[in-house]
């Protein structure tokens, strides 16, 4: 393609809410344009790696036997009122009403649909299994949609459900879906991690994200340095050993004593106020739960993390208790363990500290010489924090936690009965008894992973697309359009690359090296193959690999097989 | 592909609300389902059919230099105001209120994007001409949907949009796209007539439209037998010739005589009750517009057609009166042209009446013995009637017109300045003068590309799919799948087609033979390969030919030859 026959309108500045690379030079590199408060138009050059990361969806989900349809974006509600989404979806729902007043919704997803499909057309066993796919436009009305197509309201998806007959045929889809999200990243040329996730809005038992690791990335990772755990920090485990942080040896605990600490209410002030250290207080938070009031216990280093307690608890749902709703009975900031009238869970550590300072539940005054085997017995334990970087790995001896940041390009989850018995999507077995289908679902940002190349990868010139989801892959750059011989060159070597089916742009707009050389490094292609006048004369052109900056001046008569030959070490 | 491994849920039995073939065939083969009025799934064996259509129409946009995009379906309702078009449009827009309380539509149209996109982007002559295209998604809250997805609300449309310094410009990739559309219709397999076109709710100057000939269409298509003249024909013209209609040589126009024509006042019952042809009677009708009531005048055997009757008075709009606001001061049924007090308006063939009966503008009575050329001088003349089969070819001498029913499949419009102007999108021309762009507008029905082709082509049977838009080429059907001689037979041609690059579905499902043969026909591929266990003792299979029904008993090991022999003929 010649640059001048195609539409790049690259900008000098970025716009001003752009806060991440990707989206100051999606828009700079003329890729996409806002046309409304997370909403953006996808111009051509935008489109051609879009494109790209869509051919190599399309063609590991075929691998795997997935099915592509095509799904409406307009679902009346009644789908969503059968599965109970209509309600608990909240306001990202994007809701309608046509013409007769019917309800809608702009599909934020699609297990609703593709359940009633399924239900509608499969009776027996012998149908199942079912995987089908589609690539489709969805739309999330988020509160403040930021970072440009990485967190838009409209944006493109490739969705799959899966159907079985049962928890084995699913965990051998949701395996195949995960080799398939491997092949799709590492062929996308982006670094990766496959990690342990929680379930959230869409529901279901067993789930993993795929992350690629960027600083700007909104998810926190943990991963061991040493074995392949690897979880998204929300969730991830850590390894409390029996052995460690035991007692002083030879000390005898002390007894426990009320000590005034006037006005200390924070961990901090009161490890401070007593000078010990944080790791010597315990740190007491009261949540609601369904019945009633509930206290977390921790060391006082550590945060809880609700999504472990709930799951110790076993309750439905779990919020931090309101401080003005609780009427003075609770004195917040002098609670502790012993004489609180509630059911107690603690983090597994707290039972290892030697010794503990804790609030006394009395304002004013906390409590010492607190021994937590001797003094918080029948309180269950669990791990119930947050795990931090340097902890040791839940899964190995050895290794322990590295935390980075990552960008969620890929979610795939074993969903159960959830929407099947909701929606009574119902199989006769082989013994013809009438059973709830077993469903997966698995979703991969598309315009996500175009942005999250650019974040992984770029430097500060611009984009360092990796070599199939570039837009093209070479750029051919005469920098005298005036010069016969070089536009001659520069031509002829475009015809020849064209003929032989590489993806080439030619620069041949009027324009001064300088302003091609910017652009060329602004839009990132990997191979830039320059031709100047004078080095021409010597029979000699550039190349340079965008990536790594290495640049090499070579004879132009192998300009062609040098090209092919670096296309393919890239 | 094989049978088994694809979902194909094929019906005995089409939707009761399915009033056509291709509604019917499309359900029963299983390529779409319905989810609410007027929006549908699209199953793998629809999707397939649709991909090649959009392939072809990518490849055919990409030769005229047609840039693809992507552009958002939810648009915000400031755009649509600055072109006028937010109240303009009515009902059918489907308009959608996100969680900040902010107006959007779901577009069923582009225009207002792209030339936001445009305006924001070009400032010179230098940069123009541009045409930009995308396959997307819109949406249309149409009253009545009906016909599956023929017309249906939510759609998949090609549309493109190009932007030109002048005229001149602007003709020329519209004759670009013509031909682009004409390349579309034909590598589709489908007979197609372009026709000349009203510019409706889009606006413009200049259009055609693209019509499938099918007996199902909505749309009446008038065209020459003779030239290649055709046109919609709500707006299809006829020639009046001077010479034909002269009064009887020798005879003398009667004087004008009134007539007691009690009760009688459609011209069927006149003309009837006179014992005189309709042809000879003059129908006049009256109209509101915006200067008042105006009359249209024609032979009784015509209808006015509003259209031609409103260019030829050159007013915005034209509806008929409301016979019941007028409070009885027009004796609507024996309304004349003699004696009415209002601007009035003659089709030409009126004027070449030898003798003519019309109302006498009062209640009970007629006039006859009117002679136009005599009576009725001063009134302003035209073509101004509905054109009909036979009519004389208002392009060639010799030919007349025929009238078929057609599907408009493509719309072609030269929009000229009428949004540019709205949304202020301009230029500045080679002499630095500012000037709004001169725009033009072309949209082809993806799913309904694929609906009409099964109107034109199918049998009582099921589809019959032109080669390059068949969801497959060929569909090997083994007749006995415990016969292990048929299954070797069957899969070794299949795995044979499938490396060549042939795309073939292997019937291998376990069914009788009564059901394969129906579904193949029903599913309607090109070619079907069949192979019987007593045939193939004697190494003989049966090809058939779909489209026309012949058959014709191969040699085992001719087959694959012969396939791809009768497949380059079809």
């Amino acid at each position: 393609m010649k640059y001048s026959q195609l539409f790049i309108p690259t900008l000098k500045e970025a716009p001003a809410d752009a806060e991440i690379a990707s989206h100051k030079y999606m828009v700079r590199a003329g890729l996409i344009r806002q046309l409304a408060s997370g909403i953006y138009s996808t111009l051509p050059l935008g489109l051609r790696v879009l494109r790209k990361i869509e051919k190599i969806v399309r063609e590991e989900m075929n691998a795997i036997g997935g099915q592509e349809v095509f799904l409406p974006s307009i679902q009346p509600s009644e789908l969503w009122e059968e599965s109970g989404r209509w309600e608990f979806y909240g306001k990202e729902l994007l809701r309608i009403r046509d013409r007769h007043d019917r309800e809608f919704c702009y599909g934020p997803t699609h297990e609703e649909v593709i359940t009633d499909m399924v239900r509608k057309e499969v009776r027996s066993y012998r149908q199942l299994p079912l995987t089908f796919y589609q690539i489709q436009t969805k739309f999330r009305d988020e509160v403040r949609p930021r970072f440009g197509i990485m967190r838009g309201r409209e944006f493109m998806m490739k969705d799959a459900y899966s159907f079985h007959v049962d928890e084995e045929s699913v965990l051998e889809t949701y395996e195949d879906m995960a080799r398939a999200y491997s092949n799709i990243f590492e062929r996308c040329g982006l670094e990766y991690k496959k990690v342990e996730a929680d379930t959230g809005s869409i529901g279901g038992a067993h789930s993993h994200e795929f992350h690629v690791l960027a600083d700007s990335g909104e998810d926190e990772i943990g991963f061991c340095n040493s074995c392949g755990y690897a979880s998204n920090l929300e969730l991830a485990q850590r390894r409390i050993d029996q052995e460690t942080n035991r007692p002083e040896s030879g000390k005898t605990p002390k007894d426990i004593e009320q000590i005034p600490t006037p006005g200390k209410k924070t961990i901090a002030d009161v490890a401070s106020f007593l000078s010990v250290s944080e790791k010597e207080v315990i740190k007491t938070v009261v949540f609601e739960s369904p019945s009633g009031l509930v206290a977390g216990l921790c060391r006082g280093d550590r945060e809880i993390n609700p999504i472990k307690l709930k799951k110790l608890i076993d309750c439905e749902w779990l919020h931090p208790a309101d401080q003005n709703k609780q009427d003075g009975n609770i004195p917040f900031g002098y609670i502790g363990p012993i004489g609180l009238d509630m059911p107690k869970y603690a983090d597994a550590e707290v039972m290892k500290m030697p010794q503990a300072v804790a609030g006394a539940n009395k304002v004013d005054f906390h409590l010492g010489g607190i021994h937590p085997p001797r003094d918080l017995t029948g309180i269950e334990t669990g791990d119930i924090c947050y795990a931090k970087a340097e902890d040791p790995c839940p899964q190995c001896t050895s290794g322990s936690l590295q935390v980075k940041r990552g960008i969620e390009l890929g979610h795939i989850f074993v969903l159960g009965e959830k929407y099947s018995k909701a929606m009574k999507a119902h199989f006769l077995d082989s013994n013809g008894k009438e059973k709830p289908m077993i469903m997966g679902c698995y979703g991969i940002g598309i315009g996500r992973t175009a942005a999250a190349a650019i974040e992984q990868l770029h430097d500060e010139k611009g984009i360092r697309w990796p070599k199939n989801i570039a837009p093209f892959q070479i750029e051919i750059m005469p920098l005298n359009m005036k010069d016969s011989a070089t536009v001659e060159a520069a031509e002829s070597l475009y015809n020849k690359m064209n003929e032989k089916g590489l993806e080439v742009l030619l620069d041949d707009r009027a324009d001064r090296a300088g302003i091609k050389f910017k652009d060329a490094d602004l839009l990132g292609l990997p191979l830039q193959l320059i031709i100047g006048p004078k080095t021409l004369k010597e029979g000699m052109v550039e190349i340079r690999i965008r990536n790594t900056g290495e640049a090499k001046s070579i004879p132009l008569d192998q300009a062609f097989e040098e090209t092919l030959k670096l296309l393919d070490e890239l």
